[in-house]
């Protein structure tokens, strides 16, 4: 059977990972990285690459979209804002939040996809028990999806997928687990590359979701790490 | 009285410069110029610039899109797939659309203007009497304006403006005359930056517009223009 392409926009983290992982059962695929002036960029890429040779990926792009770093307005973006640590305050839009990121991520993959022929744009944003930036929520990918629709060729159909967007973070560690995800190869953490710094909100969320499931988290953290 | 602001993407051509003009007359100005490796950057640059200082706009973006060319599919970013002259053909998506080129013009736009607390963006699309591209109809701003709702904080409250979607070109060249647009600071071709082609199908659309207004278009073209 000729499997159809699907464009996985993979950050390097473990949700993105998971996605793949889903993706991978039902697609060809073509991963998608961007870079965005983010502090752990060089580590994110290496883990977006070995993620890439692990799920057999037949095609590969790394973009840049130097607008964000151009444009600030985060802590993730703009090093004069300091990288918050601790858990993310309810209700609250934290510093790490890049303005409509995920709208520049997202016209890059159906870009890509528009022109490769994909049928599909896997993301793995998480909406519930996370950080809640207003670009990982439902509702926004919902729009989106009106946006590609009207947006493209007649001939393009891409569907926008968001496959652990409800997922609780353990879940997700659960289901990368039964799925073989190797989640030594994903990195989370907003603001170190050497080892995990395990205090921003990144790891926090992290942490929280490996010691929930149950699972030991493979990769460094500068300190250690109940779980 | 403290006018709000309004981002307004600024390419160059005769349709942004209008657009702009219309902005300034209720907005304080913040211009966005976006190169993705089209053929006439330099030139179309050159124009954003001028233009900015003729409407005087209190802020100035630049940005690139790489993954436009990374990604290629068009004849304005892929130099192997040639660009088509003559009026462009009805019903038909032509090879110089650029695959979803105005989502991610419009992230851009949208990250600058929440960070900036702009209160509009404004684009100078035109859906009919136009070059076809999917991207330019106004049900993909419709959708776009309930994507920027969902996916930006909730203190930020951009409205997307194409206050020239439905005019006919001839019409946009009128109304520019009325407001007093420097035409002669402006730039369509897609393919040349010394003087206009003439040939290709902006061009082609240019110079009709200018005709059917009965107005001296006042760049430069590399063969004589009927007007």
């Amino acid at each position: 059977m000729n499997r159809s392409l699907a464009v996985v926009c993979v950050s390097g983290g473990m949700d993105s990972a998971v996605t793949a992982a889903l993706a991978a059962a039902q697609h060809r695929l073509a991963f998608l990285h961007a870079g965005y002036g983010q502090r752990t960029e060089g580590r994110e890429r290496e883990c977006f690459q070995r993620l890439a040779d692990h799920f057999a990926a037949t095609a590969r792009l790394s973009v840049d979209l130097p607008a964000l770093r151009a444009i600030g307005g985060s802590s993730l973006t703009d090093r004069n804002i300091p990288v918050r640590e601790g858990a993310p305050e309810p209700a609250a839009i934290p510093t790490s939040y890049v303005p409509f990121r995920n709208a520049h991520l997202l016209a890059a993959a159906v870009s890509w996809g528009e022109v490769l022929g994909a049928a599909a744009v896997f993301v793995g944003a998480v909406a519930q028990d996370s950080s809640g930036y207003p670009d990982c929520r439902p509702e926004f990918y919902k729009a989106f999806q009106e946006v590609v629709r009207r947006g493209t060729r007649p001939a393009t159909s891409i569907e926008i997928v968001t496959p652990v967007i409800d997922r609780r973070k353990s879940e997700i560690v659960t289901l990368g687990v039964t799925l073989g995800v190797p989640f030594d190869q994903t990195w989370s953490c907003y603001q170190a590359e050497d080892a995990a710094c395990g205090a921003c909100e990144s790891c926090v969320l992290r942490i929280q979701a490996f010691a929930e499931a149950g699972v030991k988290d493979p990769i460094p953290y500068r300190t250690p790490v109940r779980a």
